[in-house]
């Protein structure tokens, strides 16, 4: 069973309600709760033709207290910017990554992550059964998120790694300098040819080019490209003659 | 105008449409555009009752190129894995942190950020207008975001501060020891009126206590709100009597 528990409370869209389950296959979270969700709704999301698993394992709760019983951290999300609240307050920054660590002790602390209903969000009594309040930074001008959206972005934090935001992709092998200099004759050869050079200011003309082929930071494939092709323009060049 | 374009190339859900220009509004970009979107879906989206001033002002193209052609950064994203593909790939945690460089500039750089159809992604074709790639690190066995959740997380990671998630928020003033050692000696009173402590524990008893209120790492607020508790407790203790 996963850690963290996504708890809806009162849903009452069967998109949002598929939404979040998606959101929690894609991140890896498995148990879903709702509170008190509108009937129709749940049966409705339940019977798509794209449930997940997620959602055919979703139970029901009559109550925020028993959705959240067996959690030892139960943390609300809001979309109430840093007005006062009588709750701590934490961006999702910095509450999600509170959280990934709760997730990751061993054993691990029983999470559980609290959506409001659609409309109103979590009422001050839904958020007096946590322990604190979670906000995504959005806008001040539009703070309200689709639910299920919402869903995915906190969960996306919680997941997110901090070191891969430092790692450089591997950069493919750069190109030998000898092949940027045959691509450099190339070039300098065919734009001759073409008349593109003038033979007076053929001397500062090739080290412009040396400097442009340079700038190109071809890889050593594209290098092999680049000189296939420019190989196949100068020997056309010289059999049209 | 948003130096951020978010490119939806050929949607077909106007509910889609419609959550990314919300999430779009959520974290404070302005600019979409559509590559010939789904004629009734654009429509449906435009008039549906909570259509956003971002979807009004939306743009439609009926190429790539022609959606791309004022950008000098155009960013494709996938849900495909590591797998080897012709384009550099990079995890959103890191895309989106050079992303967001590039929109810091003065003057930002005109990025477009590339979102496939729902049903198959962006094509070979659609990603060959692509500087690179970016990846939602989504689980293996379940990659494919919906579009819309696609978006939002995508927007949260280039708007998401790294120094927010090292800030602690400010903790409330915590309780002076004076008001801790008179909740012990209230509690210790009243348990001993109660029964719960015997004499012939009472100095460890006391230690006890004083040990627990201290763990309970009140603020000066609430070390008040249980002194005024624990007095009126005690009141009517010796009023029964």
């Amino acid at each position: 069973m996963s850690p963290l528990k996504v708890v809806l409370v009162s849903p009452r869209n069967p998109l949002n309600i598929g939404a979040a389950a998606r959101a929690m296959s894609n991140f890896g979270f498995s148990e879903l709760r709702l509170v008190n969700p509108y009937a129709v709704a749940f049966r409705e999301a339940r019977s798509a033709v794209k449930a997940h698993a997620v959602l055919e394992q979703a139970r029901e709760y009559p109550s925020i207290a028993d959705a959240v019983a067996d959690c030892a951290l139960v943390v609300g999300t809001t979309a109430i910017g840093p007005r006062v609240l009588e709750h701590p307050m934490r961006r999702l920054e910095y509450g999600g990554k509170l959280i990934a660590k709760k997730l990751a002790l061993a054993p691990p602390t029983q999470v559980a992550l609290l959506f409001g209903c659609e409309k109103f969000g979590l009422s001050n009594d839904d958020m007096s059964y946590c322990h604190w309040l979670m906000r995504i930074p959005t806008r001040e001008e539009h703070g309200s998120m689709n639910l299920g959206q919402a869903v995915a972005v906190c969960l996306y934090e919680i997941i997110r790694s901090p070191v891969a935001a430092q790692i450089t992709p591997d950069a493919k092998r750069p190109a030998a300098a000898e092949h940027l200099e045959r691509i450099t004759e190339l070039l300098e050869t065919i734009l001759n040819r073409s008349g593109y050079i003038y033979a007076r200011v053929e001397g500062s003309t090739r080290m412009k080019i040396r400097r442009l082929v340079r700038r190109l930071q071809l890889n050593a494939h594209d290098a092999d490209v680049w000189l296939g092709m420019l190989r196949q323009i100068l020997w056309k060049s010289e059999h049209r003659e």
